[in-house]
């Protein structure tokens, strides 16, 4: 079950919003006066309690990650942190933490992840995440599968009750080689949930998304809940031509949820 | 059960080689004057008696499927064939068929291949094979997971027992990213068997082999037979790193074999 959480985290560089999210859960705030953002950043500040000195720290990707990199940077400069390593798990990621001056390495040299925080595009009520949207599914799985903790934070728009059930994409990263012979198989796996697969481009002259890996993503669209998430994933990733797909199942273990109520906090251990 | 076959194949290009693999196959050649290229070449030339005109062809690659190209474009040639459609499976044989005239397709254009002929490495008594010690084994997995009819020609020195049972290597196609980790992880998974795990490598100072994908090979190399294959690749393909292994499982429909008995022809319809 969700923990209501009554927060008291931010810094004074917030005072409206660390107001807000001290008002009781029960109580909506009416009219609503914090962005998506704000949430976001609510949620990526309190995760960072989670994260202690001489840890190795997974570090996300993403507009909600972002918060929490760069919250761990403040805490650095400031003292509070110490013996920080973190490992990102993008180059935008990578750039952002080097700008920032906290100290990285990889998963070549750190086998063993303290606790990695990141966003997710899809938390359904078992905590399986749909992640990836932003391209970045392939390292953030390499990284995250390794952590003993691993926290998940998201505004509450990202709350589904399946898998897919948002209606947006759910990313698989693809060899460029025949890539639409892939997306044609994708698609068949899933016909009976009138399953519809896209090439993910950028520009207006449809140019083809590479990712990190140098390979392209196709989002498959879901109509309705693909059933079993596990044999789901066993045959996407048994088709040649799949590098890998954006359904992190039993991975997260905390879930931390920012929204118009205030925060949640969800475990696994509890929930499951 | 092997069905032993007297052949009558060979152009008269190779008398002596024609007129030995006629021998009755109970009547073994002492001594041996066939070199394993000779026995390479039997059973390459065999399967493309299976090559009829209009066919869409998956195009193998290696020192063995090399022949088959060979001899595809040399009944192209002599107008025996006509209306042949090649889907290359590596930049190799594309730029082998190119320059022999055969026409050229992809995937994209081709869903369903009439049939592919290609080399192995090892072949076991159930006809899986281990495939890509030369490197383009996600290219022919694509290509031969979507044959009507998939023939492995092999000399008899790939038949093994069980898959590994050479001692040689089970290729995995994996990211750069964090390449050690995914080998530390892969020896793991086998770690019952003794499974050492090695980087594939060129030249003299061991720059990484990359594949025609820009990924890297890491070769696994079992001390014993991995149990359940199925259950193996599946443990493999879940890896987040891992793009594609060697293992073609219920893949093969025929097994032409070359060796000092003449040829044998193994069919999964009949065997299985």
């Amino acid at each position: 079950m969700a923990i209501p959480y009554l927060p008291n985290f931010m810094g004074s560089d917030n005072p409206p919003m660390a107001a807000a999210l001290l008002l009781p859960s029960s109580v909506p705030l009416s009219p609503p006066i914090f962005s998506q953002d704000d949430y976001k950043k609510a949620a990526a500040y309190k995760a960072v309690e989670f994260v202690h000195s001489g840890m190795v720290l997974g570090l996300g990707t993403g507009s909600t990650a972002k918060h929490a990199v760069d919250r761990i940077a403040e805490l650095l400069r400031q003292g509070t942190l110490k013996d920080i390593v973190g490992i990102p798990t993008s180059k935008k990621t990578y750039d952002q933490a080097v700008s920032l001056g906290i100290p990285l390495s990889d998963l070549d040299s750190h086998h063993v992840i303290d606790l990695a925080i990141d966003g997710a595009d899809e938390v359904d009520p078992h905590l399986n995440l749909v992640k990836g949207r932003g391209g970045s599914l392939l390292r953030e799985k390499m990284v995250e599968c390794v952590c003993k903790k691993f926290i998940v934070i998201v505004d509450e728009s990202k709350l589904v009750e399946y898998i897919g059930g948002s209606g947006l994409a759910m990313p698989v990263e693809v060899v460029p080689y025949c890539w639409k012979f892939t997306a044609v198989r994708l698609q068949n796996l899933f016909e009976d949930t009138d399953c519809v697969a896209k090439l993910r481009t950028v520009g207006d002259d449809g140019e083809p998304y590479v990712t990190d890996n140098g390979n392209y993503i196709v989002d498959l669209y879901f109509k309705k809940a693909i059933g079993d998430l596990k044999v789901a994933s066993d045959r996407i990733l048994r088709l040649a031509g799949v590098v890998e797909h954006g359904m992190f199942l039993d991975m997260a273990t905390t879930v931390i949820v920012a929204g118009e109520l205030g925060i949640t906090i969800k475990n696994k251990e509890l929930d499951e």
